[in-house]
């Protein structure tokens, strides 16, 4: 899809609303609808065929005529205010805002620049989110690049005896940044996660001069960033012969991360494709130490919708890109987790688009 | 000071307000007030002495023991929600929160939590930026360590030969991030500005493969980032002998840049500080192409309070860190800025914490 084609498809929900226009205040979503990445803007999108306008200020006039050439450009500091006026001038009587973004302040000043004029605020969250959610070809193939350099910095820092005793996390979490960089990422996804030992018990650990040792798991999560596009993977590995409670929760965990990837069908409740994976864990006793969701939507964001996990609602759509990745987490011991990215088809296998082994691997 | 005492701070300011308690939802106020770190928290602090609550989720257990040992850790999905009650169950009247960063979504969820309580949302917006805009010797101290390893890094990059001819602008920049690391920076402080030739007039401009060649300016705004704090400093070079017009706009620009500095004075007004290096531009016809602010505040943010510029309200506090950096693009041909952080003193001039130097450099 054009990015004219996504305009258009988001015009046509906003008539399904019964919203006249729509102004879009998350830079996420503006750089999905007009190209533009400056970090001040708002997008302005009509729901008949009147043209949109950009908003951004001074710093960005050369950039918005370069990213966002087929659409108008207008120069204000309070981009949204702006908008909002020329919503107003423009006769709409109900103006779509995202209320899942502007802030009570933001709010006001919206309500304020509207005082006089008969147009209505209407909450409608997530509308350019939910467009985003299904990812067009262009997308798939942008987050495939960034899964592929994910590989094959793992592969190569792997291959180059990059995770071995005696080195530190951030030694680690440099080189495999750096490889990324090699393999064509414009940037890494997400601060890169190398976990090791105790650390590996943090879900979310930031790496440190702790040094790796031999029997230490290390968990590394890490992305690549490609053309905006966010990859998304975690491997746990252990440094020499396993101990039985590491090839215990390993197995567990790879057991988990199976079932939560065959439960991942389109159609399928979210809560169900989470509690599919959660079951095995639960069952074997470690509930209580898996304490996050089971996967998220990648694309623009690194955590985008659907979110898979306990309390979600809806369903998975086809053309979705999501994760697996359940975890469990042995405080002051270590833990494990098995993370991929996947393309959810129409009645299909997903498409794997983190391919790096996932069989316990001994350094 | 220590985190303690940041909440006690805080504290007599929420009395003066007239606040019991303060519920705060940005993440960085978050780690000001007790050093936590996840993606996913609130914080409730009271006007008295009671002690102060952290709500995370479970997937930052471990981590929030670690990172805020001495405030109760409330494990809860929905931070805000659950600490909005927690101060109505503590009898808490009236409760200040981010009206900056709370968004309407999420202000319709406290209010719903406090439907059947006695308890008022009060807004309270930058309430503790305000705390942040004075920064402690301890932050100082980081700040301090930042600007020294960018400017380390830099003067290694232009010693190693990094700026020449051939090059592409993300190979400089690739470089220049390596050697903020290898500096003792944990990271960079937003992404690095590499802006060849004609991109140079792109105030924001991202790296790309652009090829740097004889006769360009290339424009290097970059930072490190040393246990939270950023650093935040830009220099222009130009390779080979410059034209006229290079060595008039990078005169000028070096001009206005030295009276913003010179206008760095405790109690100053922000809006004269960029007026008085402003005018330097504006006087020599250039006004026009200075389209964005004199500078920010920089700290546990790359931009904070105060802003410096032509609409800013108040006045330069003592204690404050701040960038000062005009520029002047010229569209298509190319465009200077120069850009130091400096701690604000009383009475005195200003510390330079980016030492680099500034004369134009001819490479």
């Amino acid at each position: 899809m054009t990015r004219s084609q996504r305009r258009a498809a988001l015009g046509a929900r906003l008539r399904a609303a019964e919203l006249d226009a729509m102004l879009v205040s998350d830079l996420i979503n503006v750089r999905y609808l007009c190209g533009f990445t400056g970090s001040n803007a708002a997008f302005l999108v009509f729901a008949d065929d009147r043209p949109p306008v950009l908003a951004t200020d001074g710093r960005y006039r050369t950039q918005a005529a370069q990213q966002a050439p087929d659409v108008e450009v207008a120069i204000e500091r309070a981009c949204g205010r702006h908008l909002a006026g020329r919503a107003a001038s423009a006769g709409v009587r109900r103006l779509g805002f995202e209320s899942h973004v502007v802030t009570v302040d933001g709010f006001d000043a919206l309500a304020g620049e509207l005082a006089q004029a008969g147009t209505e605020l209407v909450r409608a969250s997530r509308t350019v989110e939910a467009l985003r959610e299904v990812k067009d070809a262009g997308e798939v193939a942008l987050l495939r690049l960034a899964c592929e350099a994910a590989d094959a910095a793992l592969t190569d820092l792997v291959a180059g005896g990059g995770l071995r005793p005696g080195r530190t996390e951030r030694e680690v979490a440099r080189e495999l940044e750096a490889l990324l960089l090699d393999h064509g990422a414009d940037g890494v996804s997400f601060e890169t996660i190398v976990a090791s030992g105790a650390n590996s018990a943090i879900p979310h650990h930031r790496p440190t001069d702790a040094v790796l040792a031999a029997g230490d798991f290390v968990k590394i999560d890490f992305g690549a960033l490609v053309g905006g596009y966010h990859s998304d993977m975690t491997r746990t590995f252990v440094l020499d012969k396993p101990a039985d409670w590491q090839r215990e929760i390993y197995e567990l965990v790879s057991a988990a991360q199976r079932a939560g990837r065959d439960a991942l069908q389109a159609g399928a409740n979210l809560a169900d494709i989470d509690a599919a994976s959660r079951r095995v864990i639960t069952d074997a006793g470690y509930g209580e130490l898996f304490g996050h969701g089971l996967g998220h939507g990648v694309g623009l964001q690194i955590h985008e919708a659907p979110g898979i996990n306990a309390t979600a609602a809806g369903t998975l759509l086809a053309g979705s890109v999501v994760t697996v990745e359940p975890g469990v987490y042995l405080p002051d011991r270590g833990g494990v987790r098995i993370e991929d990215t996947l393309v959810v088809a129409n009645g299909q296998t997903p498409e794997l688009l983190t391919q790096f082994p996932k069989e316990l691997a001994i350094l």
